[in-house]
């Protein structure tokens, strides 16, 4: 493994470690209720990301940091670490363990090593120069995306339809009729299941690098590919296509580029 | 706990000891393919349900049973296990980990004990007569509803509006502007954030006597209700709505009950 993955497994679990003991934090407890509340989901947002920037801060003062959080610190330097500490917000208040914290270091502008991370799961998905596996526990997977030559076997994902606009989700909808299955609800952690060889692609709109950028590196180091609904690399407009599969990539967008932004 | 409810977690153990071996079982290894190719979620599911029906001959003889996989063997009898070692089949294949294996105990007819169980989360939500909780590891936590006094403030889920006809979809969509939050995706699992006071209201459709009579006792020894499109107690008619908080029915019934079954 090489020096900027084995730091950003840190980053994971430093994370990890600040936002598990609010997941869930009123299970089993009284309401403490009261509209005035507290909110502990962006408290372990905040939190989370403080904790990853000192730690970055500590080990490679010269390094850049764009967070969802704390916004944008030296974004334009050589080494660059885009963070989420909490992606799936909605999936975190509701209980659901498919939340994840995703970290990126970004290399001359291009994500290099990426973190797909579920700490109630106790799963690290990480990608980078030296390959793509799964940590859990002990426990060290490689991770390699299956082969899907046609749309119709396809098992494919998005996090929300109602989350497109008109002419996305009428594009959505026609490669959502082509596909074997569809999956809804999964954020970020769909794409942990592309690099795994589960899914075969995903679709979606409106994300932000920090939502995108740790992506990259763990599907393509699988084999995979992730390109925009122009299929060029995935930029600022936030629409991201995901594939295991590259072949995958003319069929969806047969229909998805309609509705490129 | 009951005789019946430690009974009923040890079902969901035993089915978790066959089930978990078949998940995500092809991460990390070579793609042994073929069209004919073995099913892992169908062979889980089956090998699942008989060893549960074994154990239920062994120990309760004159025990009824009801399985998605094998049937129903006396349904009529005064106890009668009512079985689905896996719900959430197209989770399961997608590698997400919130499928789950739903064991009840229906006692004259009436569901009393119920077991909600995710073999990988090593989560167990039971309910029954001695109350509900979850057990994970040696953890064991109560499980309560919280409360919620207006569907504006709910937190509300379907799997899939897909799976709704044209009523019923016009219905759920009423009900989800209204709310405060949807998630998607969850199938059963969803009901077992209900009984943990993390979300408020979950409305489907389509859901044969295995998929239901689990969440029944589980929300009401958690402080919930778990009724049909009408108000009244689920049936085969399928269509379920499950709340926390009792003044949330009346409120979406408003709108589910123009497509009632």
């Amino acid at each position: 493994m090489t020096e900027y993955e084995a730091f950003a497994i840190e980053l994971a679990r430093e994370a990890a470690r600040v936002t598990l003991p609010f997941f869930r934090s009123d299970i089993g407890h009284e309401d403490k209720g009261g509209a005035a509340g507290f909110d502990p989901v962006t408290e372990a947002d905040k939190q989370a990301e403080a904790a990853i920037r000192r730690l970055i801060a500590a080990r490679y003062p010269d390094h850049g940091v764009i967070g969802e959080e704390y916004g944008e610190d030296r974004p334009d330097v050589e080494h660059v670490w885009v963070l989420d500490p909490i992606d799936g917000t909605r999936a975190f208040i509701s209980g659901l363990p498919l939340w994840t914290t995703l970290i990126a270091l970004r290399t001359a502008g291009k994500p290099t090593v990426g973190v797909i991370a579920q700490p109630y799961l106790d799963e690290i998905f990480v990608g980078g120069p030296s390959g793509a596996r799964l940590l859990r526990g002990d426990v060290e997977t490689p991770l390699a995306v299956r082969s899907c030559e046609t749309l119709t076997d396809a098992v494919i994902s998005t996090t929300d339809p109602d989350i497109f606009n008109g002419a996305e989700l009428g594009a959505w909808t026609q490669v959502r009729a082509t596909a074997r299955l569809a999956r809804l609800g999964c954020d970020a952690y769909a794409y942990a299941m592309v690099a795994a060889g589960k899914m075969d692609l995903v679709a979606e709109t409106s994300l932000k690098p920090w939502d995108w950028s740790a992506l990259v590196p763990v599907i393509e180091a699988a084999g995979g590919k992730v390109v925009n609904w122009r299929g060029a690399a995935p930029d600022d407009r936030g629409q991201v296509l995901a594939v295991g599969d590259a072949r995958l990539i003319d069929q969806a967008l047969v229909t998805l580029k309609r509705a490129a932004a």
